[in-house]
């Protein structure tokens, strides 16, 4: 995206786009039948869960003035808008962690001031957005989202890691909490005797330690040796909430036993229940707040604006990595347009508004490119048996299967894109044929597997609609209705949740994974190199590796203990943005050009961009698009760049000296332990039977350079 | 060992083999000095905790008649005699599963007994014990041990699965019991009202999940990829005890608001308050048991007698897998006699008799090797830096450390075996020579990583000696003496320990492993392939493994039932025995004869054993001893079996069609999934650059057969 400045330019172009694009939209949506409920329900299960525990969280923070009721209105009510007036579909929308955390800090604010108080607290957020929503337009009317890419890893994975800690923290304090007597309870009831509360505290350990425990597990179902695949499959995609009706009705077992309080549970009132919706004609008080209060409102707005400019747009951003081949345009100033409109929409309504959320939004992505693949793959798959069986040559087979892929390629607003996907089949034809001998023969299943064969030929690609965006905004609301079974979820179960989510958004974070190699002991740092790893690890010094994640981990502790300050904690969102020009002006001064490209790529700086490997990425796309784990992969790991690593081709297939060397030419494997070994040379050249280091080196590490390769195919 | 039953010729063939080596058995353990310890303190807790737990197990069930002193003073007082006057020093004795539970079958049929009651008891135990020794007795002098090799994996292996049946069993009723009133305490006691009872439940929850998830990680912890080599070896090495201190530690956290009895913690008296030593008068009682009863205390006899013949010498057989490389001769038949002895003074003072225990026997060998490997190695290095500080060629160095390993031999016993040690040193010496060209050049540490090489030269060896044993069995002897701190131990934690016992049992229990195998997806077995697997993964048809399976586990089943039964549940080592019968003439009828010797090898049918690989084994021993890893491997996984794989070297560094087919003629692997593709041959003769399936294939399982061999290389 070029960096234009020219009013409602970036607005005007990002409309043309998705217009272009609009009816089939909708078309795709519906012609894919009753499979788009799949990545629907994982999205809404994905996206209703956080909203309901920051419901919770909020309820605790303002006295149940904004309770899990107003939040999953806002989600959905936002949600069900951007799907179907909104530029880029696959954004998901919701209330998100920062906006918990403002929220607080206005109430922590509003509660104390005679003027204002508890009353007045909705009315003046209602200001609030008023100018946040001001700001929003601004923003995207003069483009400001044709800078997005000035929002570098640095940045990104930072404000990954803090809302990380955000999570961590909520989680500890409510297990914390657990144990304590809740402020607005009656301290007389059973439930708070010294006994039963400790007995509370116990139970929600159990409760929460459990959820996280098992749902972690449960995400690498798909990896698991015991049980069918489709099983697998599905507790790997729905294991979590599964996980949590499962430790709800763990924690209805001693009901028996234990007075009714016990364990703790959601608060929210039904949204039926008087006062619940007592906010909804919240935009009658907001001419009773004081005029300074007006005024003032606009100093939390800035920083809500700035926090939804930059959250909404790296969301966003995510959600259109270029790993996912997307066809259709994006969207980004249009999109902060619409925020805005639906920030005003939210204040005015006294609910917390939303906006683009990360992991969701990458998730809806990814599971959309899975559906795709599906789809792709059973049409081929008919073609291919269907021209087999009037057994014609394999070129024959491939033409016929190329046909049949034209035919379900979405309008190509990109030509060059599909081109590519073309170009894949073309060659795969041309390397089989030659691998066969002869491409002219007929061919049958026994030699060639149609299904192996078209999983490894199919580039990863997304069905683009609105319609699981839709049906998934629509299935939050329906939570509104399902109130009285949300409230029997145990508050320790969410806890557990949070964890679970902040352990979740570490993998991948660069910026994690080098805290984690500083604590790495020097001789298992190869170990790193085994695992699909991003280039700085071969690259840059661990010297400056170290420095530049002591400054990185300096500013996020910075940040994280400004969100503690009482009320100056509003502005940490500042900090996050001033990484911008600090990464513009100050690190280059810092570090090396070269070191600094492979710590924190940044477009805006020219330096030798990495090849867009076409080969290696439709590989790893293809090689289990359809059990989706490498799309867990490229989300969660590799945001949107690709990784470098030894080839196992080379090096499984050789174990040379060469490859040894080639193995330790980066810089900081230089140790001793890494020098090439006679013993291994010996090896090379008298194979001994035997699982010889087979079994014995990974799990401890002997493995040698020679065998990075293998370490990697196979970790 | 030939069967011969010519009375008492065993013992003298013990006798004389050991008095061979006595001397050298204390010599060779002193002028170890203080790196004796290591091993020392590890075996003391392996065989301590257990022993704890027992005692409090035993203590419930006898209603306070046995109590840990006395299981502790058991354990103690045979080690001592055992590890100084004993024929095998590695064989670890100490109160076991099964004698608790003929202790508490005896005691609910002696309870009940006007005539007998629980003032008799210990007196009727006497005389239990002493048909018991006089059976023992005549099992020793007839030669019994020599028909050792018919116990065979069948038998060993449901045993094992047997007693971490037992275990899993005792942890789940000690974790129910915690939110239960105990018998003997006052029910009107604070700690007991139903919100505390249920406290104190869900704090037992905690501490022994805690104590079992992080026992559980701490024993991988040499595999960690953080914290320095020596750190990562001490949690492994002791990580159990240490979690047993943290868990103990945290139960005492919420002390100041919890009553005195929360959580519940070890129950056992001080051995000098009062009653706590009335068993060691039991003697004089013993003439008062009714003379009907004396002689019914042959049936339990029997049992037991049965139980330590079996027991004492699986133990004994598994701290001398043949991987050990002892030097030193085995002692079955006098150890048998011992036991005899043993078990007749046990049963005349009144307290419980010990027996060789697993794992704790084999885990001693283990970590005596590590310490053999860690002298010599410190030698040989010195050796060859002093050498090449006079830059010798490598083929002098290499005579210097012959030399030197020469001197550090212990006497030989096996001439035979000392000299595999040489050859494989004069084997590397020629390897090398060849590598490197010229033998003769000087060579520095450049080129000659002499700890790496020196690692990989090494033969596992056993520094077999009998102080360890002796110090350790003091050790537990001090603990008697340390009960006021054992008391501080919650019970729940003990529980945890049980659990976590019972799963360690498990890997490398080829039963247990078979049973998985059943359970694996079928799209997933060759997984086990990539594993370090036993032979009848590839050789045995599934159905079969299936067949042979379903039986075992009925059998198991049985015996398991049996112990359920309340007073014939003494019977049930009489199932174990049956075995013998079992497999020897009935199994050969059901199953073909080289599917059993895969299945279940037994040196009595002359079938193509495996060849003993020493190339593999010495490598496989070698790799890294140091850390240990292996052996946990040799003793845990491979019951004293070789087991086969694809050697990585081969199918690494190849991935040819024939590798692929080679891969697959196991009879299991003929599922479509695994048919050799186009798409693997199109691979092989295009390699794509780029991480190709490198990072994915592992994870997901998606590895061509081609790759076995590297899976195996790092899984």
């Amino acid at each position: 995206m070029e960096e234009t400045f020219v009013p409602l330019r970036g607005i005007k172009n990002d409309l043309r786009g998705r217009l272009m694009c609009y009816k089939q939209d909708w078309t795709g949506g519906l012609c894919t039948g009753i499979r788009i409920l799949a990545p629907t329900t994982y999205i809404f299960f994905a996206s209703a869960i956080p909203v309901i525990s920051f419901g919770e969280q909020l309820e605790r923070n303002t006295d149940g003035v904004i309770t899990a009721v107003q939040t999953l209105a806002s989600t959905a009510l936002c949600g069900i808008i951007h799907s179907i007036i909104g530029g880029q579909p696959l954004l998901i929308l919701g209330v998100a962690e920062p906006t918990v955390l403002m929220y607080t800090f206005m109430f922590n604010f509003a509660k104390d001031r005679a003027d204002l108080g508890r009353g007045l607290f909705l009315a003046w957020t209602g200001w609030v957005c008023v100018w946040t929503a001001f700001l929003l337009f601004l923003l995207s009317i003069l483009g400001a989202c044709s800078i997005i890419n000035r929002f570098t890893r640095l940045a990104g994975e930072l404000f990954g890691l803090l809302i990380a800690m955000l999570f961590m923290q909520q989680a500890i304090k409510g297990l914390v909490d657990e144990f304590r007597i809740p402020k607005r309870e009656n301290p007389k009831a059973l439930e708070f005797i010294p006994s039963w509360r400790f007995a509370n505290g116990m139970f929600a350990l159990v409760l929460s330690f459990g959820l996280l425990l098992t749902a972690l597990r449960s995400r690498k179902a798909r990896s698991w040796r015991y049980g069918a695949g489709w099983l697998r499959g599905f507790i790997a995609d729905y294991g979590v909430p599964l996980m949590i009706l499962v430790w709800t009705g763990v924690s209805y077992i001693p009901s028996g036993s234990v007075p009714k309080g016990i364990p703790r549970r959601l608060f929210s009132p039904n949204p039926w229940s008087p006062g619940a919706y007592e906010n909804w004609t919240v935009i009658k008080d907001m001419p009773h707040v004081p005029f300074l209060y007006i005024l003032g409102a606009f100093i939390p707005a800035t920083m809500i604006a700035v926090l939804y400019y930059f959250d909404h747009s790296v969301a966003s951003q995510l959600a259109q990595q270029k790993e996912f081949n997307l066809r259709k345009p994006p969207s980004f100033h249009y999109d902060l347009l619409l925020l805005g409109f639906l920030t005003l929409l939210c204040g005015l309504v006294g609910i917390p508004p939303s906006n683009g959320v990360i992991p969701q939004s990458p998730m809806h992505t990814k599971c959309l490119a899975t559906l795709k693949h599906q789809l792709l793959r059973n049409r081929l798959v008919a073609t291919a048996r269907q021209s087999m069986s009037q057994n014609s040559s394999l070129s024959q087979v491939y033409s016929n299967m190329q046909d049949a892929y034209q035919q379900m390629q979405t309008p190509l607003i990109y030509q060059e894109q599909s081109a590519r996907g073309l170009k894949e089949l073309k060659d795969s034809t041309i390397q089989l044929a030659s691998s066969m001998g002869n491409i002219d023969a007929p061919v049958d299943e026994s030699v060639f597997d149609i299904e192996k064969e078209i999983d490894d030929l199919l580039p990863v690609e997304v069905k683009e609609q609105r319609l699981s965006n839709l049906l998934q905004a629509l299935m939050v609301g329906g939570c509104v209705g399902a109130m009285p079974f949300l409230k029997k979820i145990p508050t320790s179960v969410l806890w557990g949740y949070f964890a679970f989510m902040a352990i979740e958004s570490l993998p991948g974070n660069q910026f994690w994974e080098r805290i984690l190699l500083l604590f790495t002991a020097p001789s298992r740092r190869y170990k790193v190199l085994e695992k699909y790893h991003a280039t700085f690890v071969e690259t840059v010094p661990f010297k400056t590796i170290t420095w530049f994640t002591l400054f990185q981990t300096a500013y996020l502790l910075v940040c994280f203990g400004i969100t503690w300050i009482p009320i100056a904690g509003v502005l940490f969102p500042m900090m996050i943005m001033l990484l911008v020009p600090v990464r513009q002006y100050i690190l280059p001064k810092l570090f090396k050009g070269a070191h600094l490209t492979d710590l924190d790529a940044a477009e805006y700086e020219e330096s030798p961009a990495i090849p867009f490997n076409l080969a290696m990425e439709v590989d790893i796309g293809m090689r289990r698009v359809e059990s989706g784990e490498i799309l867990d992969d490229m989300v969660t790991r590799s945001r949107g760049e690709i990784k470098h690593m030894n080839s196992p081709k080379i090096t499984s297939s050789s174990g040379t000296p060469t490859t040894d060397l080639r193995g330790l030419s980066s810089p900081r494997f230089s140790e001793k332990a890494y020098s090439p070994r006679i013993s291994e040379l010996r090896q090379e050249i008298s194979p001994q039977p035997g699982g010889r280091g087979g079994p014995i080196s990974p799990r401890t590490g002997e493995i040698r350079p020679s065998k990075l390769g293998e370490g990697a195919a196979s970790k």
